[in-house]
């Protein structure tokens, strides 16, 4: 089955099938800024991954992102004894997909070197095939005239870093000087570095904090319930949903890591998303010395609230677009409540504290 | 296990165990009104149900209901012999769960007679034992007195209709007259009248359109997934969340029953729900002939859109919670788009006509 | 709805509603015994439980159980303002519906006293009337001499053991002295004691390992995926699937318990039940230095193989009916591959070391 | 991530990941022979699917089949911009990983031509360049001299046949005379030609009755829950499980097609079949007037009993792998049961005419 007819439908059209739908990722946009979702590493057949362009597209589309990169290795193209290496392909087959469904797609390498400098993504550049040359710093600056963001992937590979431990080489920090780096991966496919330096390393040279699926076969298969209900992505809030806006907010590092069940991100942002999610409603019954109250979560992320005030539940989970009924003890209860939310990370062993205020008449 | 400490805490305090969790059932508010979620018609132990009243309580908060009529059956007690009759004792039993919960717990019970006039639930009542007397007219004026709503129960039952059409008997006519009925069921556990008259009997006599469960077994296990998403629920279109809200909403007719995947009530109100949900986006790509835009559908009811007009999709299903992509013939289109949905039924034998503008620079 | 005509259906005739099926639990069968699957533990509304003894059937019948005890509290009746205490009643009222579903029945109850001696079962008594007296020996007593199993219940329950820990207190050694206590709960509704000594008491003692839901609610709401896949069961090893062989099997103490994805048991019974269930193929490649095999778990348990043996996978999970495909250096492996199952404890402490053979050709 | 030691892995160990895992199909044996699962038809970005060839080995392992057929299309490559045409690359890829996972691969191919003669899948060659020549009948022949078994794709495909009505033509005619046509898809992807004379032709021509996915994209998004619990499957009835019992066992036409919750076959498997899965237990009780026996149907396929016999249920529906309690009159009642299963077709227009045995005492 399936000849000419369907593949113009698939390929110029754009077309659905019938059952396909977009889910809607619910995270709140916050005071000024749109929330974007993306995903910026990714590969297909032209490098080591294991599908045609297209089927990232209709991923990405159903999975509710807005942005996605495809980023095949420019150093490493194991199934070249079947497919020639072209550089541009996946962009040039994937970019009339992408408009037709809407999304923000850009087109990326991975610049793949043995650690240091590691591998490393080019995002939003113009021509990937003039990044196939051996010097890695005139790479780097092919890339970045071409208007690149420059992300160092996966600090702490074990295949690259035995020791798990990610580190900002001579390479890296001359990168930075020149502003040729531009974000790190602090999530990698299943891999977190939070017991690490990244968050940190991004703060003090201003990166931006960066995750990713890096999914070389099928999203579905890599990302399964119970365990994952949506793939790694990268929050950018950005001023509109364009592409120039999503770059301008990468630059500017504003950005947050959403995996599995947490989130990672500066204060400034990941604060702004609790309280934009996360809202108590006015006590429905006080019977003097109690008073009780709702507590809806308005996002597709659980909040894990730890080290709660006196007079209030000391822990406290507000699952996913769900409502949770507390009671306090009005005599010692303070306003705004306080708590550590253990599953947004804020920093290297920090994690986000958040306020609750209780709307009492 | 679980003697008098846990007990009081789930009479008294009632406090939810760990993993309780609060569904939103995600319905949206019309304009002028909120859009409660009730079901008014359940059973207990006291009389043919077979739950303690509590856990109608839980199940119902659980369901993200805000309203709940418990209404056993004055004449039927099946289980007499081990429980002796006791027409308030569910309400008792219930109400200082119910506001724990801060959940709306209707008083109420069900006249139980044959046909005619059948099975009738007054709600909002103040003392069930004086409903228990013979003479029909009799119990329905004490219920009256007290200020009670008459609802008329699954009028085509086949155990009482053995032809399961539903019909207004000359008592039904007599008190309508008198102003002593105010709703009909048109759906009831899993039956639903749509081929029959019953949204013209409510809409020539000016009574509400009803939808309940009338469980008697545990919500859980009587609606399960993949054919129901929740039970069946009387959306009710109040000025605010209170009993009192509630009541003089029910009394004016402003309800719709969502049952399945279907939505039945009259096109006033149905109307007004389809536009609070579906919206089109601004068209993202124009290729002269085509332009392709997004209709999101911000409910947990599914839109099953038929009749298309000219240059766009004849068929076309929103799920809900979810985005679908169109393309339409910028040559043919006209502005707004109109369809037939077939799964919101308006009145017998007609669907909810629905426009969907979309906004064209 | 629902007046004589369904109530005799269900009482009398026992006709299951249209969608009702019965799981069948896959456990297999050990050399010489059938494998039956029973709780021992439940209420109702005649003590402290929120159904109606019918719904205990139904449920038992659809979670694949062979046996059921309702076990309603003798001391305590939270309801009797509203029900009349008849400690019968719930053994009366679900006997016939037992039998026309095939479900084994026990008549049993629950004595219910402070610590020590704590809460005890009686299983398989004629009479729940006659314990109803203050004396805890004359109690006993008397449920012995209609052939009941006296059963211990949550030895670590903390509302009567503060610091969690289970003990034999003395009362019970003049049980076990004078053959009247013989079962002890290892597992209790979602409560383990493994790191204490209740298999060892068990051993010492020749007692029956027990584990039961104790459930007052409903049993689908309180087993809930992905955290319980059903609900905690007493395995029983009987001549044969009926009341006098369950009976002769538990007063035999063959016996095991098989809770969430964990199974606790002495190894004789949990040894058999492994080797029942899991079996390596032949394999079916061999490249001179690795061999391949396939090995299938044919139960609804999870295996969690640790320690493996050298050119073996050192760990290995063997999902619930599924298969796994192993690859072994054949140049290190012994046979028959030895490894510790993490999951299946024997004792305290202690896990099952199981084997498997691999049939090399 | 993943570089040159991950490829090896995958390449030339064929390792797991550590979550995957084997489903285990659960369609018995039948007297005499294994029923074998295999997947006769499916593409890879050699043609115009859009997956590796190493994906559709792993989505069939984990599947649970046991033989896979991998045919590209001879005459279609749209992505040759990009992948030179090889028409042996996809098995000389797949092969040494369907080696290491004991799945049956065969080497096979689609000829692509208009209707008549529309597609035909080669299968069991051994060189597919060797079918790359324009004239038909030499093709086909190329192919038998290689040993091919040839099936006659999706007959009734409204692509090539506006009416969707399966016919053979002189040319299908030519190829049954020469013993140069072996089978027939009666199912492809989501078609069925239920109402066609499919099993017809193969019943009268002696052909097998194939079903297949011709899976273009991924198999796991492409068959979801709840409408599909697998993908669709060729049922083989061999003498054992080697590719040589496979391919005696198509060519001698015993096949059945297993898709969504039905079958099709000739009585004389599909009714080996049923008499494998469904079996009734001992009745468990007689009232004199009523027997309760239980049927347990030991298989995925669900089995839709209508036209019952006097004195038992008039439908009755066997829930896969579940036991459902049956009353019947013992007045009237006959043996064996006899029913109509008609959810197994096996014919055009025909269902399987099964018999239960009721083993009364």
């Amino acid at each position: 089955m399936k000849t000419k007819t369907l593949l113009i439908a698939i390929l110029i059209l754009g077309n659905l099938t019938l059952t396909a739908q977009r889910r809607v990722l619910n995270m709140p946009d916050i005071p000024g800024y749109v929330t974007l979702k993306g995903d910026f590493h990714s590969h297909t057949v032209f490098s080591d991954g294991m599908v045609w362009p297209n089927i990232r597209v209709g991923e990405a589309w159903r999975d509710g992102l807005d942005a996605l990169a495809i980023t095949d290795h420019i150093e490493y193209q194991p199934w070249k004894e079947y497919i020639p290496t072209d550089h541009n392909a996946a962009w040039k087959i994937a970019k009339p997909v992408a408009d037709a469904y809407n999304l923000i797609l850009l087109h990326g390498a991975e610049i793949t070197r043995s650690m240091p400098p590691g591998h490393l993504n080019a995002l939003f550049i113009q021509d990937a095939d003039s990044l196939d040359k051996p010097d890695f710093m005139k790479v780097i600056e092919a890339a970045v005239k071409q208007g690149a963001f420059i992300q160092y992937n996966h600090p702490g590979w074990t295949s690259q870093h035995p020791d798990g431990i990610p580190r900002l080489y001579p390479v890296h920090i001359e990168l930075i000087a020149k502003g040729w780096l531009n974000g790190i991966e602090y999530f990698n496919e299943y891999e977190t570095y939070r017991n690490a330096t990244v968050m940190e390393m991004c703060r003090e040279h201003k990166l931006a904090v960066m995750g990713n699926s890096d999914v070389h076969g099928v999203i579905s298969e890599t990302y399964m319930e119970p365990e994952y209900t949506h793939r790694p992505v990268t929050l950018v809030f950005a001023k509109e949903r364009t592409m120039e806006s999503l770059r301008e907010a990468m630059f500017a590092g504003r950005t947050a890591v959403w995996y599995g069940d947490s989130l990672a991100g500066f204060e400034q942002f990941t604060g702004a998303l609790f309280r934009a999610a996360v809202k108590a409603g006015v006590p429905y019954k006080d019977d003097g010395k109690n008073i009780f109250f709702d507590i809806i979560n308005n996002s597709d992320l659980p909040m894990k609230l730890t080290g709660g005030p006196e007079g209030a539940p000391k822990e406290l989970t507000l699952p996913a677009n769900m409502v949770v009924r507390v009671r306090a003890d009005r005599r010692y209860l303070k306003q705004p409540l306080t708590y550590s939310v253990s599953n947004i990370v804020t920093g290297s062993g920090t994690v986000l504290n958040a306020e609750i205020p209780v709307p009492l008449k």
